[in-house]
């Protein structure tokens, strides 16, 4: 099956706000008057990213859930997307898997696939998505104040408590297993939240590699500092139960994989937030505060901690 | 080196038309009134597409000019650029070429890189263009008209030669091995032409599989068919004097590699495409004519000749 096949079959769909879709040299597309377009990219690796055998349509899902997750993080609404794909061969029953895996997240999303290139060599699917927000109100990662709250949304860690345990470090069992698992392969991002947090949020991220080291580049945008008190920090009660050992508050802290936003805004705005998180079913909670010293202090109990590892990095 | 110090170090430059660049979740672009975002991406596998030792330098140019080459392909003026790139390890040499090649490419043609991502993996290169286009003035695939003229810019065939020879197929001397080297190399998209070629052209391609395989396209999306006479197809003179052999008929019909563009036009027009031309000092050659009935025929002097390969397919 040629490469123009191959995309016909598994990646060519109707789209819903697309001037001009795959097919062509460019996919053309319009936007919306008084929107800025925002633009993110991330590369998945085989073997770096998911184990090479990883589960087609969960992986699909995956690859757009986590640029959607970027949009989120800027106030941004997804609309659109491009797929650049590398395979090893052509494995039709994969690619249906793959394809409808991204386009479930894409219809769930409303974000329409509008080009991108398949080609071969070890399989690293390369995503593009875009998305519009209005002029002057995205939420930039060096907007947060001194004495803004620092909150997160839904749960953190139980993604690398997952791939600890598929990696047979831990056993999990039951309830914790399944959260775990789930909260790994299909993460569900923020982009609702995202929208509600325009002019509300003074700045916001989406944790990826790791609390820390996502806060870490909003405290460093920003230039201020922050306290986190650990035992508030939001997540399953399978690790809040272990939450003195330092293995577990690794999780927690610089795990990872989260896909959660986590905003800084003013104290004013509590009242609004918690109103967010009632009309989109999404817990939110108050982690820690911002200050005018730089650093990022962490305590549990009011005992300081020292964390060794604050988040993933390819090149450690 | 950790990826954020990599980017910092290798992918950030200023930005001349962009409203928020390299550093946070996303990347802020706004688009001209009245214009529509044509987007086009395209990945490069080491092994595929360039050999794993190719000079870093010019896979960076070569990067970003085949994607540029896509926006004049649709007569978009191309602006930004993200670029995912997965590296086997950090080899600050190899990424000081390679960022130098691709800057020197994104100023030549006044393209900002707005984001992207770096990571560990094979060597594997997937860059996204966006570009502006005046709304209704793209130019499709699909617009040829039947009587049309069909023209191509420059030479073809000379990357395909070039590669050949360092495969070791050919033995190339003085002029011929620099020009089809340079070719290979170093190609330089036709974005002022593609620009010129708005309210001109009614359809448009740029050859990058090879000419026929990319003419079909333009055949197949608007329905039509075409006679080229090799013997008119723009060569250099080595392939012309070699042109009786089919050998070096493929490299001209079949090579690839070229990113000329191939576009029809009415009869009417030829005045203004021969002005264009020497606007640009760029030649533009009639190669053919399209007709009613749908395929594809080529003849050397009026003799038909058979094709085996149209152009590259990844997965033949």
């Amino acid at each position: 099956m040629s490469e123009f096949n191959l995309i016909k079959k598994y990646f060519t769909r109707l789209t819903r706000q697309t001037s001009l879709g795959v097919g062509d040299d460019a996919a053309l597309i319009s936007i919306s008057n008084g929107m800025d377009l925002a633009i993110s990219a991330d590369m998945l690796v085989a073997g770096t990213h998911f184990f090479a055998d990883a589960d087609a349509y969960l992986l699909g899902w995956k690859s757009l859930a986590v640029n959607i997750s970027d949009m989120a993080a800027m106030g941004a609404n997804p609309k659109w997307a491009t797929l650049a794909i590398a395979l090893p061969e052509v494995n039709e029953a994969w690619l249906a898997e793959f394809s409808c895996g991204f386009f479930a997240c894409a219809t769930d999303f409303n974000v329409d696939l509008i080009g991108g290139d398949t080609t071969r060599g070890p399989l690293t699917i390369s995503v593009q998505i875009m998305g519009e927000v209005p002029t002057g109100q995205a939420i930039k990662r060096s907007g947060a104040k001194v004495g803004d709250d620092i909150w997160v949304s839904g749960n953190l860690g139980s993604a690398a408590l997952g791939l600890a345990h598929l990696q047979g470090k831990i056993v999990l069992e039951n309830d914790a297993l399944q959260a775990s698992i789930h909260a790994l392969h299909k993460p569900a991002p923020r982009a609702a939240l995202g929208l509600a947090l325009r002019g509300i949020a003074n700045s916001c991220i989406d944790v990826s590699d790791g609390l820390l080291a996502d806060l870490g580049h909003i405290l460093q945008a920003s230039n201020i500092g922050a306290a986190l008190a650990l035992e508030t920090l939001p997540c399953h009660d399978f690790l809040r139960i272990h939450l003195n050992k330092p293995a577990f508050q690794q999780y927690v802290l610089a795990g990872g994989d989260d896909y959660e936003l986590c905003f800084t805004a003013p104290k004013s705005k509590r009242k609004t937030i918690y109103s967010i998180s009632h009309q989109l079913n999404l817990p939110l909670t108050i982690i820690g505060e911002t200050h005018a010293s730089t650093g990022l202090e962490v305590t549990y109990l009011k005992q300081k901690i020292k964390i060794t590892k604050k988040g993933f990095n390819h090149f450690d």
